[in-house]
């Protein structure tokens, strides 16, 4: 583990899970509270294989790869920077034998993972639409946060490509996008089953939405209590705790 | 008002709004909760008019009679018995210049109202799949409560075709179903724009939602805070209370 370099501009974060750190660079996108709920909202049983879509710096694999008991876990990046600093994580960790990132691009998903070979998908996609409010540079942020490079349509397609038969895909995204998510869902073949809104505070509208879908999976949606992210001191609460630190 | 005739089997039940009664019977289907959170749901301006869908008794246009400012009201119901009691519940009240009965099959719609006449569409619909645990006899409560007679897509279909373009459509339905909803909305060019669950006391799971939908409006969901019917003590919250009696 001595051998990983850290870069000039980088830090190591702790991830509080099984010691496990991770390599970020502020210049670059930075993993948020969303990632982390998905972690805990994502359902991996043990054995099961594991695909991230646009994984950016790994943070889904290193976190799931410390809470589950999954056999294994890819993440596919198509910034070769992230990519890199995903891979250095991996290493630092001492993971290689548990988690692979994949560089390429998610539209190319044919060309980079074998069709209906996982049990689970999760995606921490772009939220915003192409066209809104978009920055004028393509900057690495700016990829990871707005549909640049990848649409809502290409990520569920891949996540529909990529899923085992009754396998689960598993988002965090926008309220504002639900209809967009649940119609693209089903164009797909992927029926949602659970959803979960996230709110700041428990008198303020949700502001994420955590989605589980089946590929091929019968219809009937369970909307599950709001998870409610600090208390009205601003501290987590209980089950926000147990999410990052539990 | 004197001349109206209540049945043997029949009752007056108090609006509380405006002074009105409606007439019902408690061997057919009887107005719920559902029907009155929609009433406060809608948003009717001054001189709109509106079309309730599957307006059973006409709980909703006597309802919205007395909370807006609404030019003219019209329901449609198929069955004959519910429409002739919804007829007398206007009479009664005085409201037969401003509400309208057609007796009719919604999936006749173009036959019984013009193309895209409405600034609004409500409906309380039948929850309940066809095939979904489905009584043998095709009583009158079991056409209101299953998609014996009509679908889900039938419904969103009549809305489109009775909306204005920009038109507003109004529904209440269960949140198990929102998938169809949110799918089956969009294809008949209603976007969802509002969207509201509600859940029975603070830390149960919802059983109904709310949703508005616009004709031909642009992509933009906004989820609202959920509306809690009971406080822990089991009596209307202040904001279930204001839409009963405020």
């Amino acid at each position: 583990m001595e051998t990983v370099k850290i870069g000039e501009n980088e830090r190591l974060d702790d991830l509080h899970r099984s010691g496990y750190m991770i390599i970020q660079n502020p210049k670059h996108f930075c993993f948020g509270i969303d990632a982390v709920l998905l972690t805990g909202f994502a359902a991996v049983n043990k054995n099961e294989t594991v695909l991230d879509l646009g994984t950016g710096s790994g943070v889904i694999p290193l976190l799931l790869s410390a809470k589950t008991q999954a056999k294994h876990l890819s993440g596919i990046e198509i910034q070769e920077e992230s990519a890199r600093m995903a891979v250095r994580s991996i290493e630092y960790n001492g993971l290689t034998d548990k988690i692979s990132i994949i560089q390429g691009d998610i539209k190319e998903i044919k060309a980079l993972v074998s069709a209906h070979s996982f049990e689970v998908v999760t995606a921490n996609p772009p939220y915003m639409e192409a066209g809104s409010g978009l920055p004028g540079a393509q900057s690495s942020k700016a990829i990871a946060r707005h549909e640049i490079l990848l649409s809502l349509d290409d990520v569920i397609s891949a996540a529909a490509y990529s899923l085992k038969w009754r396998g689960r895909f598993y988002m965090v995204h926008r309220p504002s996008r639900l209809t967009d998510i649940i119609y693209t869902l089903r164009k797909h073949k992927l029926e949602p089953k659970r959803l979960r809104f996230v709110q700041p505070y428990a008198d303020k509208e949700p502001n994420l939405l955590l989605i589980e879908a089946v590929y091929g999976g019968g219809k009937e949606l369970k909307i599950m209590p709001t998870l409610i992210v600090y208390d009205s001191e601003g501290n987590y609460t209980k089950e926000c705790y147990e999410i990052y630190y539990g």
